[in-house]
């Protein structure tokens, strides 16, 4: 049995390395390289196909794989806007993916990015760049005490929230439209989105974005809040109304934001630019120099497990589809 | 009665506020001033007085207070360095102090350094500044599943240890030569350092800095450490030395450090200079620079609780000797 592997990244290297180690039955080659009408020949002689790309899936390079007598497709990842389904379905391939990989990898980051606002990091970090090494006027508050607003108590948030509750000792309230029953006992769901917003010192989304969700967090949600709210978007940027959040943070209402995306990301993020004046986007410009806001490049979901997670499920995935066994997260391209 | 408060910063105004609308019987007054013998006699007038300085109080200064009938004296801090105790006892001073404001600020400050080290924001930070938006290469890892290590659990060693375990869900071991009852249920405690240094992924050390304790973490200890430890010290620079610290680091041995406190940060820290570069000291130097070494400035402390209580324990203090009380926090000036 064979497995070729696309656009395998150099972090990817060792976990791959350890899978194959566990799996000495299966013949595992790879490419740097992502699965386009120029490489997909390399996949010759194999049983299944396990790739990673932003790039879209090209039909030509889908043709190409199914004419080598490959049927069985897996990705590494959760996102799957690069594939028209009906590419695959013409081709009969059966597609798995990596819907969850390490929730406590974009919850520790979220929790992070709320440490890193509450003591006032960045203003702390210019102020040691500049040789000036004192703590006044830069008061930075705890989270223990504070309410934190929890929406949506999926894998994610649900982790979040613990860390928020027994780790820091907030006062965690939550809300969801379909609450978490691992969670039920402690308590903390609030009836409406609206108390959330009202109640909250620090509110972090993590709900997916269903197209009725998008700018859930809009200027009259955030009318609703505190002053003086802090907001985490680990989730996706088309959750919070990027005008809104400017006006916000213009205003004062909104005292900080840590963004691990931004609606308009695609085109920023994963790419390299000259200097940060280099990006064309009003809002990226606007957002990137203020002290109260972090943005880090969707590097919520980055780590070692996070990565090693994406390979062996993958992996384990592709292996269970050519051994005719059942994989763990089919994607259903017909609906 | 009356209390006169010197060198009150800007931000300790508001909290001061607070505790004079809870007692009105007391007259405040205050200057932004330090006590020396140029500004004590601002105290005229007053039953007592509470003071704040990391300049030394000289003996001429407390004697204009005690001419002037104070002997009720309180400090609004912990560090009691600047006092000659002969002093205070030869013009018959009762002395109060602060010996916890927050532990919690500190605690949480600790953890955030322990994120900020695991995600590598340093680099992350670089990047961003240069226009690069990649995540690859820059790998991070989670705090769960971790084993951290606890070293010290009193007031501030023990909320670290529970956002470790009860938050990030992290393995930890804990030392301490007098364990915490508190604790103890908690199955954390190893029975000698050794043990704790073999073990942990992550060390962070909470205990005062005895004379006996002086470089407890030296080049003997970091040796016994696992390959890419890190190391968090928020408690005081003489616990760990420099120098085994930066050839544990040059050596990759130590993965990273985060450090609030340094053994010579007196003269560095709450100083201002023209740069970095401008500050001569060659270990301030040789780790101001690295990106796996997170220097804050004695900031873990500062947030708005505990300058809060460092207000209110100092004022209750004092008002309670002026009222012939028991105060909370008596210095044993005679030992
Ligand atoms: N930043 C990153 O690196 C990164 C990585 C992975 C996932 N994510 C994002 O994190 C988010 C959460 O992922 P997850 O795995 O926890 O999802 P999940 O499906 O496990 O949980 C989502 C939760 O949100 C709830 N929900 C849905 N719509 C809601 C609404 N309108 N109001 C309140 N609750 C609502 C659901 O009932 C569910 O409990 C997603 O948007 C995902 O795309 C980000
Ligand atoms: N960075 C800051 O802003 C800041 C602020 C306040 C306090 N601190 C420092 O934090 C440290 C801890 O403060 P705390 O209030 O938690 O103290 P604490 O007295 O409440 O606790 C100290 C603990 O360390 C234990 N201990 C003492 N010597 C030990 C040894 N050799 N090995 C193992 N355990 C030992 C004690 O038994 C005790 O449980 C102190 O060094 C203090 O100066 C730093």
């Amino acid at each position: 049995m064979k497995i070729y592997v696309f656009g395998l990244r150099e972090d990817e290297i060792e976990p791959l390395n350890q899978w194959k180690a566990a799996n000495t039955d299966v013949d595992v080659e790879y490419t740097a390289d992502i699965l386009t009408e120029d490489t997909a020949n390399l996949a010759k002689g194999a049983d299944g196909v396990v790739a990673l790309q932003t790039q879209p899936y090209s039909r030509k390079a889908l043709e190409i794989i199914h004419d080598l007598g490959i049927s069985k497709f897996s990705v590494r990842n959760v996102g799957l806007d690069g594939f028209n389904f009906k590419d695959l379905n013409d081709f009969g391939f059966t597609l798995t993916y990596v819907p969850v990989y390490s929730p406590n990898a974009i919850a520790e980051h979220a929790s992070f990015l709320v440490g890193r606002l509450l003591r006032r990091v960045p203003e702390f970090d210019k102020k040691f760049q500049s040789g000036n090494f004192k703590w006044f006027p830069t008061i930075g508050t705890e989270i223990s005490g504070k309410t934190v607003g929890v929406i949506g108590t999926g894998h994610i948030g649900s982790v979040f929230a613990r860390i928020m509750k027994f780790g820091y000792g907030a006062n965690v309230i939550a809300y969801d439209i379909d609450p978490n029953p691992a969670l039920e006992n402690l308590g903390i769901y609030v009836d409406t989105l609206d108390e959330l917003l009202e109640k909250s010192d620090i509110i972090s989304i993590h709900t997916p974005l269903a197209p009725k969700d998008h700018h859930m967090l809009d200027a009259n949600a955030i009318a609703k809040m505190k002053n003086g709210v802090y907001l985490i978007n680990c989730a996706r940027g088309g959750l919070l109304d990027n005008q809104a959040l400017i006006d916000g943070l213009d205003s004062g209402k909104i005292a900080g934001a840590g963004l691990d995306v931004l609606e308009n990301e695609n085109g920023i993020f994963q790419n390299e630019f000259d200097s940060i004046e280099a990006v064309d986007d009003e809002v990226f410009q606007n957002l990137a120099h203020r002290d109260n806001v972090i943005i880090t490049p969707h590097t919520a979901f980055y780590t070692e497990r996070a990565v090693h997670n994406m390979i062996f499920d993958s992996m384990n995935d592709n292996k269970a589809m050519i051994s005719g066994k059942k994989a763990k997260n089919i994607v259903d391209t017909h609906k």
